[in-house]
């Protein structure tokens, strides 16, 4: 059984996590006592957890299904033992995959490559499209042709955030202090709209600002394209996540799509963030409507291992084009194996629109009542976020909901987003939401 | 106990291997069936592995260490719940860091920063270095300068090898098909010395050789500098591993040292694979005899994590310029502390020491006995190489080895490495010596 609160014995951090000086780290945790929804730290504070490890944790900590996994002996060999998954995999690998991954394939696709993080996805899911690229050009690639590095270019969206390895970061653009004293890669860079919410009490004024940003999208692809350094791919997310939350409508992303295929661009969906089921959609993307939505999704976070599902036309066209010793880690296949069970016995996509729901309504009385506060109420299933009048309040306003027993992270300058587990139920929800109000009326 | 010997019953790949089609999977393997220095495949092919998972299997297959681990409940909260280790670690983070990585820190380090791969560990060494190089060089970095990449470069070797993300890719220079139709960064590239072996034979004439070599790099390093595009720092490997199990001598590198401290580059060795105690010595840089050998230090294989140790200035000043979501993995600090237990209890950098001996005076044997095939056996503990007369003879002598009873890899061009565990005790080396005189003599 769960815990049924929040329990606060000290500040956060405590001063058992005060022992550090290291930078980044928020608080030292007890992870064998952590339950469900509720993160506990080394001083004993048992705080309800909107954050998940950056949206990292699919069903909560320390369920039962992922508990057994570990207990079972036949599985003792993969805990131990790393195989390099793309020379020497495990014998249960392919079942692994079709009962994994496969299972829960976006529509349209049939193959995936695994990996190990949200960047080694992006990095590799890029040399696909760039090998793509080049072999559907005709191109004639031959094996010895040295250093056989073209100009090729990924066009990306300001705000979007795919990694912080050196491919991802040059079409990272989020934070000026990520990319800051590092080198990058001259790539086009599109308008992402800035768009008013809620979404449908502005959809005039905001298709105009979709359609802006998608005639610069074109253009960009148009120019650079005309001056010999081709836009191999488009990379966008489904909502820009670490970027503020920046969402678009479902037309605006149909319409991109529309624009890849006539410049024969790939068109990559980054899911890090977004995939898992949190929307209330397994993926994020499957809200667009459209049969055929991308070339390549990358995954990881909440799906545990990374990765990317690819169309057939990626799979490059010789061995060791895409290639690392691990490829991926078999142990976080045999978790998700068991996670993709749990969210389709316990109905968690079900789950998360059903608690999004109430999270949503509940964000927009919240800024019905403090209208000089908090702004731009929004979300998809549980993967809302909302803006707070300037950054210094909003970091105010975190500190104040951690001492009261709740998690949150920030986004963008002045968000702050929602990242639930996808056990977060309609009382937690509501449970949030009363020591969020707590919270702001102390500001 | 260990099994006494490989034990075929199929060629490999057998029948229950070969349901796969997938591109460059060698065979499915048993890991629950595997055992110390043996590697069981589906078809119940039991196999001597001097290849290890590509270098990165450290103890051996199942080593009851290990399965302790995963076996002591009070470990199952890291298993089954994923920290962001950079935000909330778990209480036993630091403690592991000091009886695992920091237990084992090259001379001259007190810090380390965990990643979860070879390709991560090298991207932020590489953005450490040129963030270090631009605070170093006084240049004010204002946190909203964008984009603020400034022309940095990095100096690497041919024949090199430090992964394949975007960025390590620039500095890899081993197979042509891996860098292929991939958008690099124009940096400089010195040539790496190609010696005579064994070393101590050829002693003037590599020296020579070196000369060159470190005269070329410094040309180059002065050359990128007053064009502007500073070196921030040189990468290279102790033993080019992938390239072709290239030495230089300890001389060189104590040079190359120098040349970087005198042009203020930072000096990064990478111990990716060279790394966790195969030379006979923890680190293969350890060698070499400097006390300050380098800045950082990057590793992951057989250290189960990545990550790399750095010089106190190559702190970053701010937070959250080196950082993603999981920054490592704590299951592999946990197993990690016990290999490094076992390292020591056990006496394996004496053992690597001894059996290297046998397998280096073994394969000097057999190029004396075959010198028509063979070539260049060299090697520092058991981290040794030997050269085959051509490619295709040399993929052929793996097959036929594999078919006896033992797992093999090939790197560079026309060379076999061999990467025992650190297990491999110097019946084991007499084994291998017997399987594989065998097998060339089939030629
Ligand atoms: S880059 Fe993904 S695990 Fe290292």
């Amino acid at each position: 059984v769960e815990f049924d609160g929040p329990c606060m014995k000290t500040e956060v951090p405590g001063p058992r996590s005060k022992v550090t000086q290291w930078i980044n780290v928020n608080f030292f945790c007890d992870y064998e006592e952590s339950k469900g929804n509720y993160l506990v730290d080394v001083d004993g504070n048992r705080m309800l957890d909107v954050y998940t490890q950056i949206a990292s944790i699919p069903i909560g900590y320390n369920h039962p299904a992922l508990t057994k996994v570990m207990t079972d002996p036949k599985n003792m060999g993969t805990f131990v033992n790393r195989p390099a998954l793309g020379m020497m995999p495990p014998e249960q690998f392919s079942e692994k995959l079709v009962n994994g991954l496969m299972a829960v394939a976006p529509k349209g696709f049939s193959r995936v490559q695994t990996m190990a993080c949200g960047s080694c996805s992006n990095e590799n899911a890029y040399k696909a499209i760039f090998i793509w690229y080049r072999v559907r050009a005709g191109v004639l690639s031959f094996f010895f042709q040295v250093p056989g590095c073209p100009d090729l270019t990924l066009l990306s969206f300001m705000g979007g955030f795919h990694g912080r390895t050196l491919g991802c970061l040059a079409t990272t653009h989020t934070k000026a202090i990520q990319k800051l004293d590092v080198p990058s890669f001259d790539w086009p860079i599109a308008p992402f709209p800035q768009l008013r919410y809620p979404l449908d009490q502005f959809e005039r004024e905001n298709a105009r600002e979709e359609a802006r940003c998608l005639e610069e999208a074109e253009d960009l692809i148009v120019k650079w394209n005309q001056k010999g350094r081709h836009v191999a791919g488009v990379v966008i997310e489904p909502i820009q996540a670490e970027g503020g939350d920046n969402h678009a409508s479902f037309d605006f992303y149909r319409k991109l799509r529309g624009i890849t295929k006539k410049h024969g661009c790939a068109f990559l969906v980054d899911e890090v963030q977004t995939g898992g089921g949190s929307t209330g959609k397994f993926w994020a993307h499957a809200h667009w409507g459209l049969d055929d939505p991308a070339d390549i999704v990358s995954f990881s976070k909440k799906m545990l291992t990374g990765g990317y599902y690819q169309k057939d036309s990626f799979q490059p066209d010789k061995p060791f084009r895409i290639f690392n010793t691990w490829l991926g880690d078999h142990t976080k296949n045999l978790l998700l194996t068991e996670v993709i069970k749990v969210i389709k016995t316990e109905n968690l996509l079900d789950q998360a629109k059903r608690s999004g729901k109430v999270m949503l309504e509940g964000l927009y009385d919240l800024q019905d009542k403090y209208p000089h506060l908090l702004s731009k109420a929004r979300g998809i299933g549980t993967f809302c976020a909302i803006d707070v009048k300037d950054e210094d309040t909003r970091n105010l306003l975190l500190l104040k909901a951690r001492n009261k027993g709740v998690v949150l992270g920030g986004c963008g300058t002045q968000s702050i987003r929602f990242r639930p587990a996808l056990v977060f139920k309609e009382h937690h929800a509501h449970l949030f939401l009363d020591i969020f109000n707590d919270a702001i009326a102390e500001l």
